[in-house]
């Protein structure tokens, strides 16, 4: 097909698809770690998940809330949260035309930034390593959208 | 206007605009079956949510989680969590201009396995219709971000 | 760099670039009032987080729920569930290229209405304040979804 339109074929363009599907499919992976806790812990949420593993009371015993279970799922929320924003505001940023290193710069801080905090919520590392990573992701944010070249 | 960006004339990105609409229309309606479901379960999660059932300590009761509603929650969660990285890596994927027809069958399966999802959730089914929904999801998004050309 | 792509010379899609830009920032500054409430209430859902303040058993009363931070939790989530989708759609609807001054008051009525959201959420206010900004917000983005110029 001779239709590729031409955003693919700008450098930085290209850069910011590649760190973009880096944290969403990083996110995606959250799904499988929560449902490998799940099944481990034996912790679901809906009666429908808990049939393979006996019936009626037996099966009700599942029904619960399993602390690293819920630890993945807040981390998995804090991706959404974060990814999001990012997504969006480096979309609007790489189709500003920026100068690639800058650009490279700013997706490689905000990829390391958010796998950091990854291990650093699921291993679990002491603080402030967490919090940090945040913060970076966030400086990183803003400092992309105060880049904007259009405004 | 005369302006329209060329990249709508493309037929792969009109292919990923109208799934991509569809499934965000989708989500979009969780929140409407949440509401319908808070307000006839009577069950809310704002004070300010119950003023209109009553006053004081007969408004206070209607504060609790109800297990409809619940799942409603967990099932609008898990939309998020799966179309955001669907219109993310989708909109990559478009714009690397792909076969149209390879295209086509990656957003209906995933709009498909989607809207199967939320059935099996709301109904509920039981499993493993609803984990397979999922990973015919997951499946589909990675062979995308495979076929990125770019990469 | 010669290259900035054309799609930013569009002026719908630059007037879509900055409330896009708005709505994901303040979506990010419920982060900072999570984490703000989070502190001042001493209410946390790390262990690891609760190491500055005390150590063994002094530090676990502070893994806890509280009412405020719940609240800011949920308006966080409100705004990804809301968020996403206008982004999404707007962008599609951008990219289609439709009126300038329609698209502004589009994009103007559902960053008005997501903000009085917050306010509505935060202080709170009572209903039906905040579920009639929710509807407002439902409304534009269904009627942008149907004045997509492709279908």
């Amino acid at each position: 097909m001779a239709k590729s339109t031409q955003l693919i074929d700008n450098e930085v363009f290209r850069a910011y698809a590649t760190y973009a599907a880096i944290v969403l499919i990083k996110m995606m992976l959250m799904s499988l770690i929560t449902a490998y806790f799940r099944i481990t812990r034996k912790a679901f949420a809906n009666p429908e998940d808990t049939a393979s593993f006996g019936k009626g009371d037996s099966a009700k015993k599942f029904l619960r809330t399993d602390a690293d279970v819920e630890r993945v799922r807040r981390g998995h929320l804090n991706d959404l949260e974060n990814i999001v924003p990012f997504f969006g505001i480096g979309l609007l940023y790489a189709l500003c035309g920026p100068d690639l290193s800058t650009a490279l710069l700013h997706f490689r801080i905000f990829t390391g930034a958010r796998i950091l905090h990854t291990f650093a919520y699921l291993i679990p590392l002491p603080q402030p390593g967490r919090g940090r990573s945040v913060e970076l992701e966030h400086v990183d944010i803003f400092q992309q959208r105060h880049l904007l070249k259009y405004s």
